[in-house]
């Protein structure tokens, strides 16, 4: 097709999202050409508004636009941090309603085979969270695979010596599966028959 | 989960893209904010350029950032004109690269289910370009469906009167596909056009 460059460009933008091919992109970028012009203001605007004002929690590590997020904010918090892979962890545990305490995000789990060693993810600040926050447990949320396993695994006996609890949430999760694609019931239920470590 | 405004805002931005659930547009938000912040600038940036830039060609209503797009500026057209339901359509029949006219493009067929009528697609101007360009044979490339079949027949009727021969794609099975799996339809059509070898 005689090329344009700006819906080239377009194109190829869409194609840089997670599991989305040139087809996809095309059809995203076709669709945008339809959209009303303020629209589309509108949706780039989000994008770089989400960027400026979206980092981490200097607690937590999960996405905020505060110093400090919501959930590490709350009054009354269980002194349990649930530790996760990656944010949508959190949403995800959170929709749950179970969980009184707080999280820890790694972004990211050990694996050794992609280079990513035990300092390449946030383990460090966890260590000092659970000594300064009078932590009682940990619940290692990783996903049950391989990789999530093996983190587990390294934060327990990390932090065993400081006297604190580590669990671990239930089977009843799938080997394989993903933590983010759980329905709420199998949640809730992994989350209440916690194993410790 | 503590809702985040701008965060939120994004992942309802990207669940407007066709066939994007909430579940996607999360995917793709969070994706966003691992790209660094020039990315993200330049992802905006690509968004609105696009759609201040790109705008229907003068001719035959295919997208383009000119006033005439490439293919009709093209010297030495045959004088055909392939008529599709959508811009996609002719990046998919350019890419056949057998085609040596120009296209005309609908933004749309006749669906009465929908109240879409002639004159909410682009009918019109192909009549005016059939008489001035001097156009011998206009192909009808709508979709093979219930839509694209009354479409490509209002057509037909509308054309045949001035003198002008009216095609339309050849239905038939499909290269590489097995008669087992085939729609008997299709296999009706490919029983009544068969051809002598």
């Amino acid at each position: 097709m005689a090329q344009i460059d700006s819906l080239e460009r377009l194109i190829n933008e869409f194609s840089k999202l997670p599991s989305v091919g040139k087809k996809t992109a095309q059809r995203y970028a076709y669709f945008l050409l339809t959209m009303k012009d303020e629209d589309v203001k509108d949706f780039a605007d989000a994008m770089v508004s989400a960027k400026e004002n979206i980092h981490y929690c200097k607690v937590c590590a999960n996405f905020t636009d505060k110093d400090i997020c919501d959930v590490c904010s709350r009054p009354n918090k269980e002194p349990v941090i649930c530790v996760v892979k990656e944010p949508k962890d959190v949403t995800a545990l959170e929709k749950v309603k179970d969980f009184k305490g707080s999280y820890h995000v790694l972004h990211g789990v050990i694996n050794p085979l992609e280079g990513k060693g035990p300092n390449d993810i946030n383990i460090r600040s966890l260590l000092d969270r659970v000594r300064n926050e009078h932590i009682q447990e940990v619940i290692v949320a990783t996903n049950p695979d391989v990789e999530g396993e093996a983190t587990a695994m390294y934060i327990a006996n990390l932090l065993k010596p400081l006297g604190v609890k580590v669990s671990r949430l239930a089977q009843g999760m799938a080997m394989g599966s993903e933590l983010e694609y759980t329905d709420s019931i199998t949640l809730s239920k992994a989350l209440s028959s916690r194993r410790e470590m």
